[in-house]
């Protein structure tokens, strides 16, 4: 039996514009797997909001699914969110990218009036209630204070989603790259990532400094 | 004006299964940004030999394109491969995938009497012809036997894709996790990657270190 801590890591899909940010994701599981602990994938079994063409910025015209796409990133070892236990794991992580505010939430569209989607919510409230600790990246720390309400998060420098937070009944703290917010009442560790204008070092720095605070809670 | 070496990444979609493979991709763009090396993202804009449903591992009805596909681990900065010249930069890198032996060859399906993709066979002759180094990864270092025949490379100890390699008039060196093989003479370097059962911390270091070996040929 493996004494290694367990992360769920719940991704939104595959591309940053209607997914998980791929970077993001992939340097979240590097550095869960460099601190010695384990990951499994989890994603909802839901269709994308829409499908970006990542070469023009543009929607195109299919139709994918969450689950199917972000299976892409687990290459293959990933299952549906409605199979996620909290007392199978230590911690939550949810990385960024859009997916985040169009998949798992619509808070891309919806500010703070954005509904969540229901294996999100359930995953997120029953680790909360747990006490276990949540990391998030990127915007993904919105959809944490959507269904949390009274806890402090960052997700950089963008005042609209800040005051969006703020409206959900959150608490934004501004950061710059790598820098992470605990909120040590909640559990909470978030980070900014690409919502600010980052490179793929800045990344890994983020993504390095909010598993450790997390892995620390756990 | 920059004095960073300049590396050209060429990915072969999205995905393990029918495109780039998301981990050695990803990490072979941060270990050329950990290095002090920059990178510039290319594809060739053609339709994938097919689209695999990567939660089922099994092909689904859809076309998609590989430079659309790769943009999503591009974050949408890539260029069509058409539009790679050789005078720009100091080094090329192929990272694995079944893309690279489905999109960029037909190796998956014809062994040593594969094709090679118009615009990929192009960038590796040219480089090579130029006197500069190719770094490959994974299933790639087959891709490049194709292409310029006598050179020693590794895909890790699979005896069939060896095999391909040796009646391509390449010379195979079995290696096992996060080794490189350096053809000094032909500035070729090249690791097994996920052609072995690896972790993702071992991905990491085959990135770094195939990346390490063609900057240093750079």
């Amino acid at each position: 039996m493996t004494t290694k801590k367990q992360v769920a890591v719940i991704l939104s899909g595959c591309g940053v514009y209607d997914g998980a940010e791929i970077h993001e994701s992939v340097l979240s599981l590097l550095a869960i797997a460099k601190q010695g602990a384990e990951y499994t994938i989890f994603a909802p079994d839901v269709d994308q909001y829409h499908v970006i063409n990542h070469l023009k910025g543009e929607p195109s015209d299919e139709t994918r699914n969450v689950l199917v796409e972000a299976a892409r990133i687990a290459r293959g070892s990933i299952k549906p969110l409605s199979e996620y236990a909290t007392k199978n794991f230590d911690a939550l992580l949810l990385p960024g990218g859009f997916g985040a505010a169009k998949n798992l939430s619509t808070v891309a569209f919806d500010g703070p009036n954005c509904t969540v989607e229901g294996e999100t919510q359930r995953a997120v409230k029953e680790t909360h209630a747990a006490g276990k600790p949540i990391g998030a990246l990127c915007i993904a720390p919105a959809v944490i204070a959507k269904i949390l309400g009274d806890v402090t998060v960052t997700i950089g420098q963008d005042e609209g989603t800040a005051q969006a937070i703020e409206a959900m009944g959150g608490n934004h703290m501004t950061t710059n790259h790598g820098e992470v917010i605990v909120d040590e009442a909640n559990k909470i560790a978030t980070t900014p990532c690409y919502m600010l204008d980052a490179n793929i070092l800045q990344i890994a720095e983020g993504a390095d400094n909010v598993v450790r605070a997390v892995l620390e809670m756990a």
